[in-house]
């Protein structure tokens, strides 16, 4: 049987289990130039949360039963196709089963000698290259310069962070715990932390930033944002990839006041990693050594069977997750 | 004796007469090299409030009892510079005072012939060159594509909507009254235009938007900032120009909500004219026959006499002035 987790009920708010429900599905059939994989890892990531509902956003909903959707390394298990043989590590889009079948144009094979193969749905898969894209293409760093990123110690901000060091930049985080910033700091290298949930936001940012923000990746909405508007620099950009603090509000929170955007000529642009597509050669050419030779580091937060998925993504949204946040549905089998 | 209007104290919220004294200074000596000129017109704009304040904004504040700054038209009255001569007239920034000298660095001539002297600080002048800068660099224009502009009826927003049709656009504005909503689209050829006064916001604009809104030309700040961002498409461009509903509030008011800059990956860039000086000759030579040729129309609201200044200026932050405010200082001798 090929376990699956769907979508049962949409979510007001935050996502509860029942919202979610497991269903073992007959094993899917092969045909002609097929490729049966089993799924090694799920990523999980909050763009979810907007899948799950039926408000218009950047990607379609999904339905009512519907598997839920996301990022998976897999293992091809059998394959009635020349470009693959079992064995093969592949990652791809096949979301929350055990199983999947396609041909196999959307799958891209991975080379396990080089990296572990997990971080083709992190480091060096959508959350890296949220990365890359939101800050080089939007944030256009010069050497010098202060990012500034929330959600630092996350799939993506931990990456904003250690690129814009790459990049010559000053880097302040922002995390939601002690040993978040304590990681952020001391083990990827960003120059200063910020924990919003104790600090007094805008001292702590005017500290950590005496030169002022000139780039400010934003994750996160809320009063997180409307503190950082208050040290932008002039000529300010401000790269918009989320805003995580609002996905389960049932009510409208509003936005900070824009005035600083007026006043410092600051830029803001909202940004999907997907419409940038041709950007991701790229990205996996200049990001693979730099994860390889230990320059970019990443931590994962892995929970392990599909069945763990629903109550770790709405660990997500609490903050709970510390690194990306994966679920082993099985085995890695190049772990020894 | 040269009257001045002066800055006596700073407002706290709307600026008040008593924020203002009148003064009756000795006229200017003239040295080698000096041009004395007499104020014929004088422009009220928005940005006045925030010299009046010592909030830190774009500009540095006025000081206490310095001379109220602001774009003028004059006449030269005596000269002792080779570049001048008596009955010239000129454009500057002499601010709120009936004469005033320097050695005409900061003049600019004007020819009579080509086009009446007070566009110069109208049409084109610097409100025409927002227009020009914000539109046209940063909202980048296409033919079909649809631009919103907010205070629709003023300085700038007038200029935005035409430029806005002059490039094959359909422009909606906003605007504060039935007058100035007709005057929009029967006198200045907009598409359509909304009385955010008195029309239910975000059904209007879907229906005078019914393909949304490719660009929206900010002036406003406020709740018609919050509607226009529910109508904007993918990819949209937001020139974010002023926030005139929140000069005079004296409690941070806020922001929207900016998840629709997300969802559909819109720019929004703040800017000030006069960071584009190196746009202006083109700005001059692309709309100065437009203007001449009547493609595009500009309307005036004169107040007489230097003394009716603070209440006119007052006025433009409620709205009450229909067409670009200015004070006829002196006798336009460019005027039977």
């Amino acid at each position: 049987m090929n376990r699956q987790i769907r979508l049962k009920s949409r979510p007001a708010g935050m996502p509860a289990a029942d919202n979610f429900e497991a269903v073992d599905s007959p094993m899917p059939a092969l045909e002609d130039g097929d490729v049966l994989r089993r799924t090694t890892y799920l990523s999980l990531d909050p763009y979810m949360r907007g899948r799950m509902s039926d408000a218009a956003s950047y990607a379609a909903s999904l339905n009512l039963h519907d598997i839920m959707c996301g990022h998976t390394v897999s293992e091809v298990v059998e394959s009635r196709n020349p470009a693959f043989r079992a064995g093969d590590m592949v990652t791809g889009y096949d979301g929350w089963q055990e199983f999947a079948v396609s041909k196999g144009k959307d799958l891209r094979k991975l080379d396990p000698r080089a990296v572990p193969v997990s971080t083709a749905i992190g480091v060096l898969g959508m959350p890296g290259a949220t990365a890359y894209v939101g800050l080089l293409d939007i944030g256009q760093p010069k050497p010098g310069e202060t990012v500034v990123v929330s959600a630092a110690s996350g799939a993506v901000g931990s990456i904003v962070g250690q690129l814009a060091k790459v990049k010559g930049c000053r880097a302040v985080g922002i995390a939601g715990s002690p040993d978040k910033c304590r990681y952020v700091v001391e083990e990827l290298g960003f120059d200063a932390c910020i924990n919003y949930k104790t600090d007094d936001l805008v001292p702590a940012l005017g500290a950590a930033c005496p030169g002022g923000a000139d780039i400010y990746f934003e994750n996160v909405g809320g009063k997180v944002f409307a503190a950082v508007l208050r040290v932008i620099n002039r000529g300010a950009r401000i790269p918009l990839c989320g805003m995580i603090s609002q996905y389960n509000t049932t009510t409208d929170p509003g936005g900070p006041n824009l005035r600083a955007l007026l006043v410092q000529r600051a830029m803001m642009k909202g940004f999907i990693v997907s419409d940038h597509a041709d950007r991701f050669p790229a990205f996996l050419q200049e990001v693979t050594p730099l994860v390889r030779d230990g320059r970019i580091k990443y931590r994962e937060d892995i929970v392990e069977g599909l069945d763990a998925a629903p109550s770790a993504l709405i660990g997500l949204f609490e903050g709970r997750n510390f690194g990306k946040m994966l679920v082993r549905v099985s085995a890695d089998p190049t772990r020894g």
